[in-house]
């Protein structure tokens, strides 16, 4: 275990949990974010503290930190207001908790007593070597190894690869939202509020070595010490790929980023070309940056801009193609030994060119067998595979048809019938897709419609995809814009001699 | 009721429609699309023809069209394969059939002979008088009056406002996977197909006559005559908001059309500049298209670009500014008189600017509140209200505990009653929020990151903002490109005296 690993055990695997102002109030802090805790399952011991207090959360609450027989506490989380906050800081400082979230707001972002009471919170952390996150945050999840969904969102997403550090808690929960609903799993996310002491570039650092992480996201409105951040983020970049939603590129935007959290942006331009240097992975919206990261999670990186698109449907494939050039992609003009591998399983009047547009999906197996055609051959970097799972559609209807049992035609029985075999044939179409990706170690991005409604549908296709840990984007341009940032990626490696 | 308006009524609302090449096999279209009909609750005669079956969907099934008793046929819809469709043309067009729908791919696209057949087909129907749509498409949709879902896609589409004409079946079916997920109705869908007789402008000045249409969409591979699809285009768009998705865009885009449906897009410059002369609303993506014309359907159009923001959140609100700045709209400076108004009822330390971040959602009513301050100051053209319905987070959660029975903390009476107080404060404030769009006669944009788990969760607050037919989009960003569509259609009825 590294120096940095260790340093942040007791924030990200607490075995102990003190809550500083634990509450049976339901609308307070102190009362969501134990209940959160303990309803989502964490895996260790808990600490109510209040003076005023017996039991709560069917636990014993203590008086003061220092009277919690278990010592020292690896993890605080204050969720007293804000005038009490630095006697928290120094009450647990000196009992040796190894470290401390503060919930509340009212510090630096507001300037003057707020900015200075800050300054005082950081400097007894770090007299006393205890970490301190926030003040002005949301907290802190980590699914393994201990469950622990420390927050105020009362989401349980569920274990992964991503780790995200978030300038803004809500932004933080936007992400699990997404997560949640696309069924993709993180390793660590922590709303960084202020960072009086704990900064964005300690937590890239510590994801950079974390064996959990494989990706890691962060939003950012500013940071105070920009060569320290780049430095550190030019070295986790080198091993993982490192994605920065930042904010503050405009002059509105700028002035919402510090009536926020305080932050100073700085210029645009400069921090554009900073982090092009560095290496990460630059978006400009939340969307874009889970598109990005739940890409990195699973998908190879291609070796160059070379894309074959395969498509059900010929819409689709004529905005993939647009997409694609527009982000700067080569739509590969397929070479002749190709087309004539295609031409053995495609009806006559196939398009012949790429896209390869499989006209409504007519062909058994089509996606699967045009993409292992794309994939083995050596002009393709990789697949953009459209319209996959577009069976879905007819199950669910037919099931809806089934289950109202009114309907005009055929029995319940038969289009349940109609609807299991449709799904079993999107089921293999997809399991052939995910053994290619792994297979030729080339990226095959996926988008759907059916995504749409595959939620309320509970699309079992769709679904597989994301269990084996593959994103389905909604739309083709989604699906070629993540491509193309898995491509600046290898450019990136390329360019630093890491591949 | 105008000549357009007429000429189109068979395809639209048909009193009877014949399916020649009704087939018993659920694989096929001539089983897909009248069972999708009947199933759905087409209110109309329906005439299966194939001279090979005697009863079909529990209907007599007739020869050949003309030995039908009534005469003459609304609609046809033939599903017959592309060899057999002149026949099939002539035979509808002696029979005085008035509108025919052909499915069948393997015309013009190809070119050569296919091109030729395409040619004879729309000859015949020019000659005899007989609407002709496609070849090569998807079919037609119109809840109302008739509830006519004549398409392969087996979806139900609720009624609306929003028509869409589409060069490709497949983009009309994701707009309609689109309006089924976000509660959204449509008045009229068709898939134009190879466009053989009956053009998109065609479409567009029938949609632009028609009562049940308020706004139009339009998916574009390419025209045929473009200055005759500008002169309709510009006459529809000085009555009704017109948003045209373009594709072949990029050379690769172009030719991807053209093996799609034969389109010949022309130069990217020439057509944009012609949409914005004939003030037609152009987007990049289908994703966007519907952002724009789901905006369209229900907001106000605003009198200018400047823009109040209120957040439930504070990163939202910095993502929001950017977005809006980026999109050319202003987060305006709020008048002094504005600032003291929210003062009255916002916690001391609120950031007293534009976004107005609520700081987490601690006032009650407080989004309608500040929405109402910002809509009814004359410097503000529209609302940007973010987070709207987040208590419905807790209130999902808190019913999944009280489902599963295994709370650890509380009995599943008591986390059912948080969840329900939750529900109806939503429900309170997004009633409110409705209430203010009509009264102030200006826009206001909603994006809640609940949206993206609303519909496993049956959010009631979302649903009901969905049920008044107001948007609630997934990210600020996309919310302010859509305002920023709202203020681009301003300016185009001001530059031409409309407004």
């Amino acid at each position: 275990m590294t120096d940095v690993v260790k340093k942040f055990e007791p924030l990200f695997e607490p075995k102990s949990i003190a809550f500083i102002g634990a509450s049976r109030n339901p609308l307070k802090w102190g009362y969501q974010i134990p209940s959160n805790l303990i309803e989502f399952g964490y895996n260790g011991n808990v600490y109510p503290v209040n003076p005023h207090e017996s039991d709560l959360f069917k636990l014993k609450v203590y008086r003061s930190i220092d009277e919690i027989p278990e010592q020292p506490i690896d993890l605080a989380v204050a969720t007293v207001p804000s005038r009490l906050i630095l006697e928290v800081v120094k009450d647990c400082a000196q009992a040796g908790v190894r470290a401390l979230i503060v919930i509340a707001a009212g510090f630096g972002e507001l300037g003057g007593e707020g900015a200075g009471k800050e300054a005082e919170m950081a400097r007894i952390a770090r007299d006393s070597g205890m970490l301190l996150v926030g003040p002005n945050c949301a907290g802190v999840v980590s699914p393994e190894p201990r469950n622990l969904y420390c927050q105020m969102p009362p989401v349980k997403t569920s274990p992964g690869c991503i780790a995200m550090a978030s300038q803004s808690g809500n932004i933080g929960k936007t992400i699990q939202d997404l997560a949640t609903k696309y069924h993709v799993g993180i390793s660590r996310l922590v709303s960084t509020g202020n960072e009086a002491f704990l900064h964005m570039e300690d937590y890239l650092e510590y994801f950079g070595e974390d064996t959990r992480t494989k990706v890691v996201a962060s939003y950012v409105e500013g940071v105070d010490d920009g060569r320290r951040f780049l430095n550190i983020a030019r070295d986790v970049s080198r091993k993982k790929p490192v994605v920065v939603l930042k904010v503050g590129r405009t002059q509105a935007g700028q002035r919402a980023a510090k009536s926020h959290t305080g932050a100073l942006a700085g210029s645009r331009e400069i921090f554009h070309g900073a982090c092009r240097q560095a290496g990460l992975t630059e978006v400009a919206d939340v969307e874009e940056l889970f598109d990005t990261i739940t890409a990195f999670a699973r998908q190879p990186i291609p070796r160059g801009r070379r894309v074959g698109i395969v498509s059900e449907g010929g819409g689709w494939g004529v905005l993939a193609a647009d997409a694609c050039a527009e982000f700067g992609l080569e739509v590969v003009d397929l070479p002749e030994h190709v087309l004539k591998q295609l031409d053995s399983f495609l009806p006559s009047w196939w398009s012949r060119g790429n896209p390869v547009d499989l006209v409504g999906g007519m062909v058994d197996q089509g996606v699967a067998k045009c993409a292992e055609a794309l994939l083995a051959c050596d002009e393709v970097d990789g697949v953009i595979a459209l319209g996959v799972a577009f069976l879905a559609r007819q199950a669910a209807e037919y099931r809806r048809r089934a289950a109202s049992g009114t309907s005009k035609l055929a029995s319940p029985a038969l289009y349940e019938q109609i609807a299991d075999i449709a799904i079993q044939r999107d089921l293999e179409w997809i399991g052939e897709l995910v053994k290619l990706i792994d297979r030729y170690q080339k990226p095959m991005v996926i988008a759907a419609d059916t995504v749409f409604t595959a939620y309320e549908d509970k699309n079992e296709a769709l679904f597989a995809l994301m269990g084996e840990g593959v994103m389905v984007y909604p739309t083709p341009r989604r699906a070629a814009r993540a491509f193309a940032h898995l491509v600046e990626r290898h450019e990136y490696l390329a360019s630093v001699g890491a591949v």
